[in-house]
């Protein structure tokens, strides 16, 4: 029962959860440690009416993101690792940014097997096409979570795509080109052909060019979900 | 770390939750019983995509709606409320019907101290001008979520309020008229003036006259947030 409401009222607590953090609330609460701190001293911290410090403050407390002792304000443990945690930012920032508007259609892009919602950014068949004409914030959010999931992952997966020493690797869906640079700081035998829409390829060689890789780092433009793209003879 | 992630998460979950619940999902694993039932059987009784069906099932098991035992889906005790709780489903309605977009809008809401969010519905001051003008089903989810949890309190509240004999009770902010009508109701001696905003004063006049209460009911047209109404002197 308690779970089923957390999941009914998820989207309210995650936005005023958000709240919280860009307002800086949850940082004055934090900064003020074991002691905690007063609703009328968090207002004066703040240029924010009473008013909207109060509601989020009382959303904080039911959601155990804070705790109330004696009318003073404590940090939570989850309040920690959503003002701290460098993956739990990149969640959120990645959900609200990118996500949440465009979720609101999840069920008729079920139903129409296409990103019904993706409307809320611009008339593209897929998210791909528009990544390099997104707003400035949301490509931020977008990148942010990707690089994050994927750059942790690299220190792993270099030793074991180059031990057998190849010569030439394509990179489908290359992105931003971090994958291909890293290949080609490596090792300095391996050439790198990233394959990605024609938006992804500019931003991707420019990063190419500012390390100097432009000689061992090549692109070729294609939409893999459409149709295979001819591939080099060489791979 | 688990419970900011599933705050980080919330808006996914919630969009996957009522697409699973709409789309029909939930019922058919639901009415497998503790047998449960596969992807291919869910797929042959529902007119949706694999992916679509697969999509939902696996964040149905990360968020434990759903459990998966030999590769039989079977409902979980959440799962059970979110299909047949009354209270979860009048929640998790007007959560996404009359608040999820606007929410999106929560910081802006509290900076400027108006609800920036309302203009996904139409340009008004607050959302009670707007009420009788609201899209059909935003309309619906308000006044069932509004009337679920008013109505509980009806029965306890008629006694107290009707205990001193009161010959006249003015309704302030009185909706669709459904105290005024369940006070008249309840004794045949108190007359109701309702006060509320035009456009909901339309429909709780139209309610009083289905009931024959109209030489009883009275109404006064007029907003309490931007002045204070002539009260009549009999009150």
């Amino acid at each position: 029962m308690f779970d089923a409401q957390k999941i009914a009222f998820g989207p309210i607590v995650f936005q005023a959860t958000k709240s919280m953090i860009d307002l800086g609330i949850l940082k004055v609460v934090s900064t003020a440690k074991d002691q905690g701190i007063t609703l009328e001293e968090i207002v004066e911290e703040l240029d924010l009416s009473v008013y909207s410090i109060k509601v989020l403050l009382e959303l904080g407390v039911s959601t155990e993101i804070l705790h109330l002792k004696n009318d003073r304000y404590l940090i939570s443990k989850t309040g920690h690792f959503l003002l701290n945690d460098r993956l739990t930012q990149v969640n959120l920032n990645f959900v609200h940014d990118v996500c949440y508007q465009a979720m609101f259609n999840l069920k008729a892009s079920l139903e129409q097997q296409k990103p019904v919602g993706l409307k809320v950014f611009g008339e593209w068949e897929t998210v791909y096409e528009g990544l390099s004409a997104l707003p400035a914030q949301v490509k931020k959010s977008w990148f942010e979570f990707d690089h994050y999931y994927s750059d942790m992952s690299f220190s792993e997966l270099l030793p074991l795509v180059l031990q057998t020493d190849p010569r030439l690797i394509l990179d489908v869906g290359g992105n931003t080109g971090k994958w291909a640079i890293s290949c080609a700081q490596y090792s300095q035998d391996v050439k790198v052909i990233i394959l990605d829409l024609p938006g992804q390829l500019e931003i991707a060689m420019e990063n190419v060019k500012n390390y100097g890789l432009e000689k061992r780092i090549t692109s070729i433009s294609a939409n893999i979900l459409d149709d295979l793209p001819a591939i080099p003879k060489e791979i």
